[in-house]
């Protein structure tokens, strides 16, 4: 260990003992993970989930409780070592199937899979940064619930995080927002270990990091001995006493603590420590029970049941009280936390489309969109907007927005330019419950969030992703502000619904069938330009939830014929495909149109619906404004694919389109070249 | 103006008022753009370009010259202006074309379109990251080709950035890592505006950010009135003394200065001010010229080519002393800065594909690529390697590989976890030029680095990306680390090639071709699993280059048959294929092998190369551990493509492919149905 840094090394008894032990044993017998970080946060955790935590091993999802977030996932068999300990329905055979194939021990804790883990964490700096949307949504559902004399909403968020999250750029961006919202109830420790894969961090990370907390506004409790009980507990008392902001509890550790020759090095921090290590390990810190066998003493001493049941009983008592003064509140906080939509949802949301389709409104699809907030979010009051500095050009914003500041709760985040930080906030505001969050930037800077896109697609959560000027048709920004790739690449995320919406109608029906999702994000992709209103038949309207439909068929609505081909089109390009149908009917060329807002959607429908849709012989060009290799799936090798396979430029939108020849005429040549 | 900001209005003055007058009067000709940042800059221009900037307007490729990056690029009338007035080749007609198609002065500034222009910006955040690129290559290139005596590279490099930029994550990767490698030439001017695009910052951004850049190591100056000419002079004077550390010079200022009604507000941020704000603004700032006329005299005041060229002229006299004295280092110096690679290359790269292909190894294609960096780098000093704290699992060290240091340049940057900062710091590094930058990290997050591969292959940067543990087959760290999409994704970028190479002889050509492409980046990808050695003839050998290629055809190499069926397989499913490839045959099916390392270099081959190794006709059966989308566009509606298009899972590989169905059998049924 580098004596310089004055690390105080552990006092070691069975209770932190118990956790290193089935850190490093379940490391070995897994052949891979991570044993340093759990061996280095043993006395921390141990202060923090025996004596202070608030929640309910037998009920994970009670609505108060405590949120623990471990943001350096790696260290997954730390979390899964308290909740085993403390009484989850995690037993030791699952510990020992720790990294193994449908186990509730994955590589990194996964929600969904380990009762008692409330965020997917690996992918470094989301996992803080998901705290902050925790932290961020228990003041805001406070706010909206809480009465006086009745706190039904008040609990505290901790997070475990390390040397990685703090280097992560999300980490600035997440962190300077809890501490422009004084999220005073969230509470991190910073496992200061002075350790990443690459070896000491001296070479590459020597941040004054407590000064750094402290320019945020945060309350930095400095120079922690992480080893040292004492100290944890006086932190997290400072720390709980401070309401007005979020606090960082900076703990100097020791990796890998407890494993004699191989602590405080990165050879244990990614990998097995060995049978001999284990040995000497066992020795050292006075442990000498066989791998996964835990005295009846120390299970005693961990476990949480009784004290969760008795504080949970505590809360349904306060909240029965709440419900009898305010049936209403409690019904509505109930319904929230359930994730359920009003009982009249369907009627309302049926009845706002009736409303865009007799408006026949031609304007931006991003005003549409802001006409579907406006109509969806007053029937919705848990919906929580934001923008990443793009309010007015995202068109976020309702009549009833009401920003959250520090002081006060809203239904409207100003999040600034931090996309990333963003996304994973309110994937962070998703999983506590109770919020349905949407958020908005330029879709091309949809990559500046990608990896929190992703992970809401993999944790399942609802969030709708606004992402607006979709397009080279967004002009003169130019290239760096086009997005080309994006809407191709987004539909490739596994679990992520991608909306491209051609007007009015299919932007509200697109808004309807993201609320409704509770399985998985979407994306909605706006135009900045106006798009023309389409007509369609009450069937049509229906069939716009299958994702891809025939928005109109070769012929007439009364005498359709047969077409020759069929044009594919989304977005800004239906409008294309509808004048060249026009056209190409006109040199007696009969063509179908099929409206794909949603690929993914259109995939997930069964075989019959996607043959009535796209006959098998067919002819097929698709149109898109971006780049054409997706669409070879529906339209084939033979098929004709207009797109943009190269950056954009900086020149007014109506050029832009001639110039990289996203045209009518364009889409008339290649269907003719098909039929001829 | 938020009076409690105490911000010092500018005294006005024609040389300024040149400034100010062609921002806001070519936005409101282009009717789109950002006046504001311009305008609420131009003293700080002022004293920056007229008095300090080393640069030579006719020839702005100069290798010693300072460095200028706008990284609030949206702003970009402001170095347009400064381009013009002190004599690049950029005129009024090309100022008046602001934001039109193909013009010189596109929506935000362009590397590649506009003389003077150095990188690429808009994207917030990037620019400053690519700034603290070009103070690393310049440290890097001081400590390799400086002598006692001769300072050939000595530059400064100078950032304007704003709000937006401080807030992005971004900028907080590159500024710490600028404070630790104590980039004493790096110098940031902070445009202090207290504006964003959503309105006053206090509800978003309240960080104290000379706080946060002091715990970054960095030497701030603050409270600097950022139109006052004297204290921004006396601040870029004391930044330029300080040479152990960045400095970033805090000036607060008004957006829009010199607007009388929309200064101070969001207003003036985005959008043309109108005629009737202009008409105010050059009576407010005593500006009566037309609109893009200026003065003789404000030209002369402005005019830096005789400076220019006589501090060129004074530097080349420097250069032709050191080439006299160190003849080698000064040849070298020519050719690193022209980008060419050493005269014997070509021979070099076929000698060491050809120990490659006599070793004949199975190994991990990670280790591929690390062997192939060993036998490349000690002939190219030009490599700047690196990793985001991952050199141990990247495998991107070589036996001559040295750490750059505060204290001393190198050929290596540990990079911590930092994967946005790592590329968009190294496409910097490529622009400074002298270095060809390759960095490394996990597949999965080049996600958090998308934007930054985007504005690479947008700029034409010559950088390679090695991504490794390429697919589900790294295993038990789950699906938060297993790529599914990203391959695929990474394809849809244009003009980025794409490796995914399938043995240590396509991951040695792979290479060699990335370091030689010099018109865009590479994104290599490589297996962490090992991978068996395939045989080729020496015109296979040289098929790899087209990027797909007929790596065994049915039959025998002597004997071959004619296929009824083509397998299309790329990195560590290639085996597989080889494997399918040789059941069928034993069942009388007769089947071509084609590997695909890189779909994007196969899509630029013509098209009878393109036919004679996929021919017209015969069905097709793609496998790859990834999604499939893509494939139908080499397999067509009715081929079969086997691959993964859900989330991974936590287990050891091998159970992975099994149980996600990428197998021999698979691929054998595949083919079966196909040709029955």
């Amino acid at each position: 260990m580098s004596s310089s840094r004055n690390v105080k090394p552990p006092v070691f008894n069975p209770l932190t003992g118990a956790i290193r032990a089935l850190a490093m044993d379940a490391v070995q017998k897994a052949n891979s993970g991570h044993p340093g970080a759990p061996m280095g946060m043993a006395e921390i955790a141990e202060v923090l989930w025996r004596r202070h935590l608030r929640h309910n091993p037998a009920n994970p999802k009670w609505a108060d409780r405590d949120r623990f977030v471990q943001s350096n996932g790696h260290g997954s068999m730390l979390i899964y070592s308290l909740l085993h300990l403390t009484g989850y329905d995690l037993s030791i055979d699952d510990l020992k199937n720790f990294r193994q194939l449908h186990s509730k021990t994955p590589g990194h804790p996964e929600v969904g899979y380990t009762p008692g883990v409330e965020t997917t964490t690996g992918p470094l700096g989301q996992g803080i940064t998901n705290a902050v949307g925790m932290a961020l949504a228990e003041k805001v559902l406070a706010a909206e619930f809480n009465r006086p004399g009745h706190t039904i909403v008040d609990h505290f968020t901790y997070v475990f995080l390390g040397d990685g999250c703090l280097m992560e750029g999300i980490s600035h961006e997440a962190c300077s927002l809890a501490g422009t919202w004084g999220l005073g109830k969230l509470i991190a420790f910073y496992d200061d270990n002075d350790i990443s894969i690459d070896g000491h961090v001296s070479g590459w990370f020597t941040d004054d990091t407590p000064k750094r907390f402290e320019a945020y506004g945060w309350h930095v409790v400095r120079d922690i001995q992480g080893h040292d009980p004492v100290e944890i507990e006086a932190a997290l008392k400072a720390a709980q006493l401070e309401t007005g902001r979020p606090s960082l509890i900076c703990c100097k550790t020791i990796i890998g603590a407890g494993a004699p020759n191989k602590q405080d090095s990165h050879d244990c921090h990614g990998a097995p420590l060995g049978a001999a290590e284990i040995e000497a390990t066992r020795a050292h810190i006075g442990w000498s029970h066989p791998a996964f066998e835990i005295p009846a003493d120390v299970y005693a001493a961990w476990d949480a049941k009784a004290k969760g049941a008795a504080e949970e009983a505590e809360w349904n008592a306060h909240f029965a009280a709440y419900a009898a003064e305010f049936p209403e509140l409690a019904a509505e906080f109930t319904r929230r936390m359930a994730g359920d939509l009003p009982a009249d949802w369907q009627a309302h949301a049926d009845g706002v489309v009736a409303q865009v389709i007799a408006k026949a409104e031609t304007i931006a699809t991003r005003k549409a969109s802001q006409n579907s907030i406006e109509a969806f979010a007053p029937k919705l009051p848990e919906l929580l907007g934001g923008s990443a500095d793009l309010a007015g050009s995202n068109l976020t914003l309702w009549s009833g927005a009401k920003g959250v500041s520090k002081t006060t709760g809203g239904n409207y985040v100003y999040y600034g330019v931090r996309e990333f930080g963003m996304a994973a906030i309110a994937n962070g505001v998703a999983l506590h419950g109770g919020l349905v969050p949407y958020t908005a930037t330029f879709l091309m800077f949809s990559e500046y969030a990608r990896n929190a896109l992703r992970m809401a697609a993999l944790m399942k959560v609802r969030q709708i992703f606004v992402f607006t000027h979709d397009s080279i048709g967004l002009g003169e920004d130019g290239p760096t502000h086009q997005p080309v790739e994006q809407t191709a690449s987004l539909r490739l995320i596994p679990n992520m619904d991608v909306w491209r919406p051609c007007d009015t109608t299919e932007s509200a029906v697109a808004w309807a069938a993201s609320i409704e999702r509770r399985d998985g994000p979407s994306s909605l992709a706006f135009s900045r330009q106006n798009l023309p209103f389409q007509a369609r038949s009450a069937e049509q309207v229906a069939a716009i939830r299958r994702g891809g439909y025939v928005l109109s068929e070769a012929g007439t609505a009364s005498q359709p014929i047969a077409p020759q081909a069929v044009i594919i089109a989304t977005g800004s390009e239906v409008a294309l495909a509808m004048a060249a149908q026009q056209q190409l009917a006109a040199e007696g060329v009969a063509v179908r149109v099929v409206s794909m807002p949603s690929t993914n959607v259109f995939d997930r429908q069964d075989a019959e619906w996607r043959a009535s849709v796209l006959p098998k012989g067919l002819p097929r060009v698709a149109v898109e404004a971006g780049v054409t290799d997706g669409w070879h799936k529906y339209v084939g090798i033979d098929g004709e694919v207009i797109g943009v396979n190269r950056f954009g430029e900086s020149a007014p939108a109506g050029e832009l389109f001639k110039y990289f020849g996203i045209t009518t005429e364009a889409v008339v040549a290649a269907v003719k070249k098909l039929v001829a």
